[in-house]
């Protein structure tokens, strides 16, 4: 058995890491959002921080109401309790987004 | 105090993300890797695995002596006991490299 695995990421749609790449505690995917769209819809988390980077295109985040710019280059931590939702301009921003995985049925970090 | 911390990261040099974003769990860092150069030197990790994702440009890994191919969009995991290096191209690969953080004193995970 190899003591790495690897994935070549797609351009479109959502992509997510656990499972592909057999991580133990870090959950991560990679998500691209059409310009004009929203993803996901408002929600916050229970106990997990996240970690957000954009890796192309620009676009905005609300975070508790609050709209910040982003684009490629800019990294975003937000706390488990924020409200938060992500819109993206004409350019396509590709988000990705990571944090710590959390059981579903406990909700404490594995 | 705000509900989040953001960062723009520049294009060059090496980035730690766990004391500028404040961050809880987990270790990142962002590098640019010039053409020919190899980094790090040939390393393990002593338990925690390694999850690296290449941003720009492409290159090669070499992991415990066999190498692979590394463009934009690949990630690999890695496990502690593989030795690891990293070599860029002409393109110059953009290297994110994240993981869990570790207590230099314990070698816990925290």
């Amino acid at each position: 058995m190899n003591n790495y695995s690897k994935i070549s990421l797609s351009e479109n749609g959502r992509t997510e890491l656990h499972d592909a790449l057999s991580l133990t505690g870090a959950e991560i995917s990679v998500n691209s959002l059409p310009a004009g769209a929203s993803v996901p819809f408002v929600h916050v988390h229970r106990q997990n921080e996240e970690i957000y980077a954009v890796l192309e295109g620009k676009g905005k985040a609300e975070i508790d109401g609050e709209s910040i710019e982003i684009k490629a280059g800019v990294w975003v931590r937000i706390e488990p309790k924020a409200q938060r939702r992500f819109f993206a301009d004409h350019d396509r921003p590709r988000l990705l987004l990571g944090g710590r995985r959390i059981d579903k049925k406990t909700q404490r970090e594995l």
